[in-house]
């Protein structure tokens, strides 16, 4: 492959412009668990499309009713900049294409590209659609050309492409043909079951680009589609890049059939940070991580933190040494500069987490603390302490900044907790059963105890709402405050129900989310505390800031840097009042 | 690289073996959420030394107390089959290794084998330990002495080889020059920052595989170790594979710091199915997608159902047509045979009932259910009302044996519930409180009525308390029951505190372990259904076989493997019964 990367043509630091292919929307979705509505599909178009994507499979118009209202919704306000694909399968076996109801639909869809995918391997000619292997070229040939006769451009898909060529290179090569002789401008090798590894892409690759050389200009392109089945998708794309291919077919977050297809929030950057093939504005790159993000809250799936470029762990750093080394220079541990894919390095507080992760972390919140400081110590050895009862704050940056607040004396106390009473009451068996819960709960504010009870589904979310109810006479913000997410794990299971709990509750306001923690062997106590530490949190940045009463939907990263700004004047705040810096 | 498969100078079809070196509990123990206890990382070593892997990291001694205790414990009770080696890196710069304290837990943790790693890449020597290149040879030349001297064997880790070697490839290969001539019988090259391309990788693993025929036999050979951050680790490690590497290091299920490690559940399928390198044998490889889910469970992450080869959905099939070609002709959709790894094809229903698949369920507990069985009907139907529910039993054979045996008329009733009723106090807030939870319970065992009330840490463990008191009398073998794991997993994680909680308890009688499973959006119900039925199982087993009071600890497959006995003698006579086959 390191002889391969000088076959281009162009010369070295000048490799050819990729053209990105996004399946999201069509090979994305088939991903099992992902069901995407009208608005969850245009919402990631006009994201793909201000990526940078040139061009966007948007569906299979005819194949159930969705994308065809899609398409028609895309026509009326279309993308700024992409082109949108309709995708198809050539016709039926002994039929004509210009009488072929199926493809209706796909010209209805009114695009200028439509991406068409036929059968590479003999095998799947014979035994899946059952007819010869000469109808499979005229099959080819004759949707092509009935397209091309209605000025559309195509983009052929050779479907399974890569086992079709091992198994009888001469046919799979005549299929090819028959799109180009009939108008394609683009042939996709896609390795349709995922299997195929990178030296046998690179080699087919190859063969398939020196075959292309016989048709005269302008002769069609390459691209490739590639699958994870062999966890190799992003590396058997590179080398078809690496081997002439000047597509690359994706979703973001690899999202797709099995085990998913190549990850372009991967690929991108690999290729054009890496390997120097120019893919997207590097102004848009930047927004990578983001558009990761923004997808999988869309797609309702949770981010993959340990995705690599864009997750949230991508560029996270424990252990002291290794943190030190990394505040001193970068790239001793960090392959490229997150902030080019718009990520941003973290600092995990940890188990073994020194003086010096602290300080880095308190950093990231815009706190200088000192060294010598003695808060900072007491900061450590507190945290030491939660850290040994179970704590992580890893990914409960809220609860983190409350103890750092706390340690300096800077915590505000919105109300006191006296007690509460929880009573569950389960009556009969299986099927046939009732079940109550009520929570019972005491608290201060300032001066006043209120009491207050509510029912619930179960013991925490009746706690929950009692807890609301006391406050929300005080605190009106409170109204706006729910629970967004609500995660329980066992730290110690070994210890069976005697085990301590650790529980993680996501707060939102309607525009910004925070992360608190609880912890203990009494699961109600540690969703008590997670709840209650969110709602102060919650409470901590309504008044730090102008109220904003923000309804309806908002994008999560609008939220996130509403978050982080409003953090950044809360702790400036701090810092001038503790006289630091 | 289609070149370099031939340069191994054994003949094709008879590769080189592959010697698989597992970090799962060191490096892997590095991904941001995962903590693993001393049971837990007994419990994974004794997995992967049943999978076959000839090498284990167990830890760094030294570097905290867990991981000296965990060695001491491998003392005691060896593995079977594999090395565990212990991790360290070179003495301090201007220090003597022979005095240096750092090494000396390591000594002490008995193993023969020690993998030390030291620095390839000048800039780390520089700026991150400060002292000289000369230096840092000295310092890998005495730590390989000093360890040789004490009859150890040595490993040595090359860490950040790639970008050093690209930094300064004569200074990076002086470091290894220095690892061969103190004694290393291994030089792993590990791309720590994860940055490298598998060209790079092939490229330079043949550079250093060329530089180490200089070296008189025997020779150290050359091993790999890979990051994911490119989203190429697992394409990384068969690119020096490939370059003459013969070790791989990686982790089950690719955790590990950032974006993980090289997974061996990706890696293993590649280099042995595809590539024709022995790894483990093909028995235990039909292991694998049990000890991925094994593992996931452990360490209590959520299994990724994506993952090459082991993922659930990784021979998943959707759609009509595709299903029914799967049906003819598996290769046509299937890169492998799902069985070599330990996973099975899977038909995604969406709305049409799956009878074949609560047929094939079935017969995985050895029940040849028949298809015009009303039972087997009977049993589709509930099974799809709990799955709708949120239960999943893949984790919880004994709840679906006791479905099963529910359907066919078979269950036993050893008790009868007739209500609980719970009460939790809390006094007080943050570290001044007091708590406590008092549960009622009402059983009816045969005519008997019996009344029960137990204290506890937290409401699920008096309630599992005052039930096993309620029980004890008419059913002395719950003395011998214990609850081994408690996990709890929300399912609708957006619908906060009133989402829908899984339970999964295991329960051991000291011989067999056996998981039960509960789901409510009340967590006391969800988790007093997994704990009823955990104890009615273990009663279903006293009665089925002869009492067998085994105390202590047991290894986790001798005693899988006795309850695949039980189950097996138990369902033949219920089959006999019921007169199938």
């Amino acid at each position: 492959m390191v002889e391969q990367r000088d076959r281009h043509p162009t010369p070295e630091g000048q490799r050819p412009p990729i053209h990105i292919y996004d399946t999201t929307l069509r090979d994305g979705a088939q991903r099992e668990g992902l069901a995407l509505s009208i608005e969850d599909k245009l919402r990631i178009a006009r994201r793909l499309d201000a990526l940078g994507v040139p061009f966007i499979e948007g569906g299979w118009p005819g194949a159930n009713p969705k994308d065809v209202q899609f398409f028609w919704q895309l026509k009326e306000t279309p993308l700024t900049q992409a082109s949108i694909t309709a995708f198809c399968s050539t016709r039926r076996p002994g039929k004509v294409a210009a009488e072929e109801p199926m493809l209706q639909p796909v010209l209805a869809a009114g695009t200028e590209w439509i991406t068409l995918f036929g059968k590479s391997w003999d095998l799947h000619v014979t035994t899946g659609l059952q007819t010869t292997l000469a109808e499979n070229l005229a099959m080819i040939d004759d949707t092509i050309r009935y397209f091309r006769s209605q000025g559309r451009r195509i983009i052929y898909d050779a479907e399974h492409w890569f086992d079709g060529y091992k198994a009888n290179p001469d046919y799979a090569l005549e299929t090819l043909e028959a799109a180009v002789n009939a108008g394609a401008e683009w042939l996709a090798l896609c390795d349709t079951n995922g299997g195929t590894l990178p030296h046998e892409v690179g080699a087919i690759v190859t063969a398939v680009h020196t075959w292309l050389q016989q048709f005269p200009e302008p002769r069609p392109q390459l691209g490739i589609h590639t699958h994870n089945d062999s966890g190799t998708a992003v590396a058997n794309a590179m080398a078809a890049v690496e081997a002439g291919a000047t597509m690359v077919q994706g979703t973001i977050n690899g999202y797709g059939e099995r085990c998913g297809n190549a990850n372009l929030c991967t690929l991108i950057p690999n290729l054009q940070i890496k390997l120097g093939y120019p893919c997207i504005a590097p102004a848009r790159l930047e927004t990578l991580a983001e558009t990761s993000r923004f997808i999988s809250e869309v797609v309702n799936l949770a981010p993959d933190d340990h995705a690599p470029y864009v997750g949230r762990s991508a560029f996270a750093h424990k252990g002291g040494i290794h943190v030190s080394a990394v505040e001193r220079e970068p790239k001793t541990y960090e392959h490229i500069d997150p902030a080019t894919v718009g990520n941003s390095r973290r600092i995990v507080v940890s188990d073994q987490a020194g003086l010096s992760n602290v300080l880095v972390k308190a950093r990231s919140f815009g706190l200088e603390l000192d060294r010598h400081n003695p808060a900072s110590r007491q900061l450590l050895t507190r945290l030491k302490a939660l850290e040994h009862e179970g704590y992580q704050f890893e990914a409960a940056e809220a609860s983190f900044e409350l103890l750092m607040r706390e340690a300096l004396g800077d915590r505000p106390r919105f109300f006191d907790l006296k007690g509460f009473y929880i009573n569950c009451q389960h009556q009969g068996n299986g099927d046939d059963h009732s079940s109550q819960s009520l929570a019972t709960i005491k608290v201060m504010v300032g001066e006043e105890e209120i009491l207050a009870a509510a029912e619930g589904n179960g013991p925490v979310a009746a706690l929950d709402t009692a807890l609301r109810k006391a406050l929300l006479t005080f605190y009106p913000a409170i109204a706006n405050f729910h629970l967004s997410d609500y995660k329980v794990r066992i730290i110690d299971s070994g210890a069976g129900t005697a085990a301590k709990t650790r529980v993680l509750v996501e707060s939102s306001n309607g525009a910004q989310r925070w992360t608190t923690l609880g912890v203990s062997t009494n699961i109600i106590e540690a969703s008590y505390q997670a709840v209650t530490e969110g709602l102060e949190y919650g409470l901590m940045m309504e008044t730090a800031r102008p109220h904003c009463a923000i309804g309806g939907e908002i994008d999560r990263f609008d939220a996130d840097m509403a978050l982080q700004k409003t953090r950044e004047t809360a702790l400036a705040k701090l810092k001038q009042e503790l006289g630091f810096e």
